[in-house]
């Protein structure tokens, strides 16, 4: 009997990456990245995923497998949304309410398939084949537009009551803090997400702050994003080292709420952040280490992701498999 | 066949508390509550409870079942602990270091014996037989001289890999704010335990703030505790219940966190705060709907607890139900 294989959709604000994977997730092929194309609406944004899941399968049918061979399409969407009916509820960033993108897909491509949020993909996909994969209990922090988390407990997502746990970027570390576009005050998201890191860095060099950022950019402070304040920490700019140390002390403070809680064996920080590298990892790990519980510390350790760019796909692929494979 | 009964024992650094209960939960018998005495030392403190087991059991007796009827005992005790050997691992208030707590008991009474983290037995208890009976997926929060926290997922305790998870009141709700005893800043608890409130009261009388509060303690700032204030509150001192609004606004931020995180149907908030009643909880709920994410908000109640002096005892019982039980 050939493997059988899955189909992995990560849909985002800005890409949508495609891939596909065998069952036992040996191999990854077939994987695109197009541009989302959110402004010309949802039905074009479900052509594009679905010309894109045509386009994976025919890599898997490269691979000497048959169409046949494709048991499905594991979907992951920002949310909130709906598992069981496979309904995206809101998505302000592409324009979806009470939108049933499960079901649109599926129909569209003859295919069962499963729905997660997009966050709960990226963590799912870390636990699987990942920099989780010998661990059972972790969350995943996603550090990009936005802070996107998951939670994984004894090998199984975490969803609640009604699928929308996980919203780590949106728990609060100062409570009378930064606006957030949440509209809360003070979330993790406010700090460290890529925006927040910019932002910071910006507000920063306009206080007199002497860097190379802004030579980096041609002078041009709205050019600065939080690749390009990597860019100086690596390049050994004692600003933007700053910014770094910063950002880790926030996420520390996030991460330090998360080991208290709920004593995972693993934090997995994910995201363009984690070219930083251990400029980040270093003070963040020592800003856990003053803020948690010695025991419930000792117990986690904190790491980059290990699927840059794939996580969400693998993820999606990963749901597909549990909830449709394994149940039978 | 008779019912199988189960003695419940909540140990705090200040009290002692033992009851016990029959299998199904229909009655709490022989509840009984003395000084913990625990500068005396370990020894005399597990000869304290072990003479509470007997009486609990004599009480059990008193009801027509017999001795061969208990089943064992449930024991919650402060941590970390571990619950695989009994061991609790350190507990500061009690002066204990790797103290073989479970098995010292349960060859004291010959019965077989569990243990777990007496935060987690409130919120169990709760659950069990409280406000979280119809409840499947809950955190609870006691208020009391810290902020104590526990974390049930579909009907069972959730405990992370080495048992510190659900340590809610240290979470970091404002990263540079107070110190806190467990030597982070800007837990919870450093806002919203008894000792904080009646501390920022203090504070506010001292810079000027017009209040009965002074009276109702003789002109002695130092013998306000949130108790007092609670009496203030419901006595429509303005002062009070602004010291009480600022309360929720702190625990609204830390309950926020645990909704857009954890996604539960019920947050349990329990402790003598909860004597401030609406004082105290329409302000907080205004303020999680402020900061939480409204899918999540909207499945969640906030509640007090019903189980005021108890829900330990019931709570530690109930792990031994689940535990010793319900596996065979």
């Amino acid at each position: 009997m050939s493997a059988r294989w899955i189909v992995g959709v990560d849909i985002g604000g800005t890409n949508i990456v495609v891939g596909a994977l065998p069952e036992d997730g040996s191999e990854l092929v077939g994987v695109k990245k197009i541009a989302t194309e959110a402004q010309r609406g949802p039905k074009h944004v479900v052509d594009r995923i679905v010309a894109l899941i045509g386009e994976a399968i025919q890599a898997v049918e490269g691979t000497g497998a048959s169409r046949s061979d494709i048991a499905g399409v594991g979907i992951g969407s920002p949310g909130p949304l709906d598992r069981k009916t496979g309904t995206v509820i809101e998505t302000p960033n592409l324009g979806w309410r009470h939108f049933p993108l499960r079901d649109l897909i599926s129909n569209a491509v003859d295919l069962p398939a499963t729905l997660d949020n997009d966050a709960n993909c990226a963590t799912y996909g870390e636990w699987w084949l990942g920099a989780g994969r010998n661990v059972d209990t972790l969350v995943g922090l996603t550090l990009g537009t936005g802070i996107g988390g998951g939670i994984v407990l004894n090998g199984e997502l975490y969803h609640g009551v009604n699928d929308a746990a996980g919203e780590l970027g949106h728990t609060t570390i100062d409570s009378t803090g930064r606006k957030c576009k949440c509209g809360n005050y003070g979330c993790l998201e406010a700090y460290a997400s890529g925006p927040a890191i910019a932002a910071r860095a910006v507000e920063g060099l306009e206080s007199g702050a002497e860097s190379i950022l802004p030579d980096l950019v041609g002078g041009r402070l709205e050019g600065i994003t939080a690749a390009v304040v990597y860019e100086a920490v690596v390049l050994g700019d004692a600003f933007a080292e700053e910014v770094m140390k910063e950002t880790a002390k926030f996420l520390g403070a996030g991460i330090a709420n998360i080991i208290n809680s709920l004593n995972p064996a693993m934090v997995v920080v994910a995201g363009g952040v984690t070219r930083a590298g251990e400029h980040l990892f270093r003070p963040l790990r020592a800003e856990v280490r003053r803020r948690a519980f010695k025991h419930a510390e000792e117990a986690c350790r904190i790491v980059p992701g290990a699927l840059e760019g794939t996580a969400g796909v693998i993820g999606a692929a990963g749901v597909f498999r549990t909830e449709r494979l394994r149940t039978a």
